[in-house]
């Protein structure tokens, strides 16, 4: 096989950054030999420089000295890195927008945003240009564009896979996840990456009530029947009302320790450099910089008390149940008004396993308004093998890709 | 009471940063109202420039534009910050030596090294500067100063405390732990900087036989009273050969992991400012840039399968306990091939908890040639505060500070 497996012409979803193609070629045979993958372009990479979206960060930074541990371990099981893909501006944003490099297409809904902020490894993988693609996800940012360009996607347990060498927009709330189109390949990857632990049995279904009700109706409908078809594998589905607050309440809280913690993290390069940054980008870092530290405060009170209350509702192997957005991806002709009233909705929902630093999986159930969206699974800490491989019996059940 | 709590003139261990004294008010009165404490300066306090213990590192960093949320936690409990304390350069080495700002002065032992790379935040702390001090401890850098200037001293659980703001060494390793005189004051820094969690029984005892055997034999001889006292709280110690590999071995890979993160996470800068190092410290960089890809993958390997297997061994709530250093610290005037000696010997234990991401917390039980040495108590994860609510009850056992 030549060394070029793609050239960027052969790129028509725009997910790959543009100019000469970071590749690199599996380090050994293993067990995912034959597998290309794309890299969210937050990920360091020896040799290169790492873009995280925003040509000021390219310009101001030298190319990495080493490799995120993780890429590494997928070189080391014989996978093949295809190239870095696009990402929203320091990853501060749900949309897939860029304005410097382009927003990627989404391959299943073209007049639709892919949905990001690892908007481009989103549109690779549902592009078929690689059979796998790294993300990052914060507040969403693996899950939405999984949800909104029809693929399976993850984000781990916070902590679960090391960050080093991976640029932070909020370290205690950022995890590395991935992208693939089938259940086993997704599961393949984390068999590579996640730390082992017992496979434990899964059960029963809690039907998050608040989740559902934030959903649109004809999201809710499609997705419905699914969790009457996962009741085969993992027990009766029960329905709960788990949060202390409303989703708008939680959403707030989120933004709060989010934004505090990304200034913290990217607060004083931007002082340095006072970079451009695109629509959203720039309002999201000025009201980070002017964030009440009492809303900070009281959010961080709030984590604590949800984390441990979300611990406790789950250690049995409980698996929470609930659409992953609100609605498919917004359409790409929508005002910054329309962006924030879905980022606000669909943020409330994403901040559970976000707070909670729990697993999450959405699978590709449904299609609203001929465009995908997606069911999420969110075990308890440390469980995320164990959704993985229920998640390939999810698939069958549920007649996806598996 | 003054703002200015201290002055440099009364600095006589040499503890804190020269210059213009890092200092910050309590944020509200809380459960730490009338306490101060000092600030390892690898941790972000907005406005000033973090230093990571090197001249270069300063010069080419801006102020900090946030807070570490522990630091702002500890404020807004009532805690007063006393100021920024030295550091080992960028972190990466045990004796406590800074060359470019001075070695802080072990109070417990002034003829022998503070040990590092928290060295100014343990001698804040032992020289009654400053109530507690904030470290960081990623291959022993909490522990081994601790013990080596008789302060009770934690690494938590890796990941349970936020490292936003934090400068890093080894991300997959990296912790930030603190120092306390008594065992009180330790568990209620502990009560505002960890998850909640339940407080569950804990025992039996296992005593780590590689790692008493790897102590000097007048070090074990002193500690060992202690673990029969402590079989009172514990119930019975049981010896154990739990390591699948020599101390040495397990020393070289954590070295290799260590190195391999360190690179990935320093080395751009490295590479793109030439900072000037003092002695060991230039030498690990540059072993760490010249690290065989094969050291640290099978170090990796090696740390997923001892992660998991210490684990399970500790799920039950059992405790190990062993020497924290093998012998007091080393004398100023020892060369570096004793160093270095010394070093291999220290950190195949102190990599036991480094490798396993469990909390360690050492006890300042003995004297020998004059000089402290500590025991650990190393629990499960996610069970710091188990650990230290024990530690309270086990002072008193001991008749140490409570």
């Amino acid at each position: 096989m030549p060394e070029a497996v793609l050239s960027n012409t052969d790129d028509t979803m725009g997910a790959f950054m543009p100019g000469p193609r970071c590749m690199r070629p599996p380090l050994a045979d293993g067990p995912l030999s034959g597998l290309t993958f794309g890299l969210k372009d937050l990920f360091d990479v020896a040799g290169d420089i790492t873009g995280f979206g925003n040509p000021d960060w390219a310009s101001t930074h030298p190319p990495a000295s080493g490799t995120t541990p993780a890429v590494t371990s997928l070189l080391e099981a014989g996978a093949r890195l295809a190239g870095k893909t696009k990402t929203v501006e320091l990853a501060y944003g749900l949309t897939g927008e860029n304005v410097w490099y382009g927003t990627p297409v989404n391959p299943a809904a073209p007049d639709r945003f892919p949905g990001g902020s690892s908007c481009g490894s989103a549109a690779a993988t549902a592009g078929h240009l690689v059979d796998f693609a790294l993300g990052s996800d914060t507040g969403g940012s693996v899950r939405i564009p999984a949800s909104y360009c029809g693929l399976f996607g993850i984000r781990p347990t916070h902590g679960a896979i090391s960050l080093t060498g991976a640029c932070p927009l909020a370290p205690g709330l950022d995890t590395l996840g991935w992208f693939a189109r089938d259940a086993t390949t997704l599961a393949r990857i984390g068999d590579v990456l996640l730390p082992e632990s017992p496979i434990a049995a899964a059960g029963p279904l809690l039907v998050v009530a608040e989740a559902w009700d934030n959903a649109s109706a004809e999201t809710a409908s499609v997705l419905w029947p699914a969790v009457r078809r996962l009741e085969t594998l993992f027990g009766p589905a029960i329905q709960i009302h788990p949060l202390p607050e409303t989703l708008d309440t939680i959403f707030d809280r989120f933004r709060a320790v989010q934004a505090e913690e990304a200034w913290i993290a990217l607060g004083s390069w931007i002082e340095q450099h006072a970079p451009n940054f695109g629509p959203g980008i720039k309002e999201r870092f000025a009201a980070a910089k002017a964030l009440d530290p009492s809303l900070a405060r009281s959010g961080r009170a709030f984590r604590s008390t949800f984390r441990t209350r979300m611990h406790g509702l789950l250690a049995g192997g409980a698996i929470m149940v609930y659409p992953t957005s609100p609605g498919p991806a917004p359409m790409l002709g929508s005002d910054l008004t329309e962006q924030d009233r879905i980022r606000r909705a669909t943020m409330g929902v994403t901040a559970i396993a976000g707070f909670a630093g729990l697993p999450e999986l959405t699978l590709p159930v449904g299609i609203v308004d001929g465009a995908p969206v997606g069911l999420s699974l969110t075990a308890g800490p440390g469980r995320d093998r164990m959704l993985l491989a229920h998640t390939i019996q999810a698939a069958r059940v549920l007649n996806l890709p598996c």
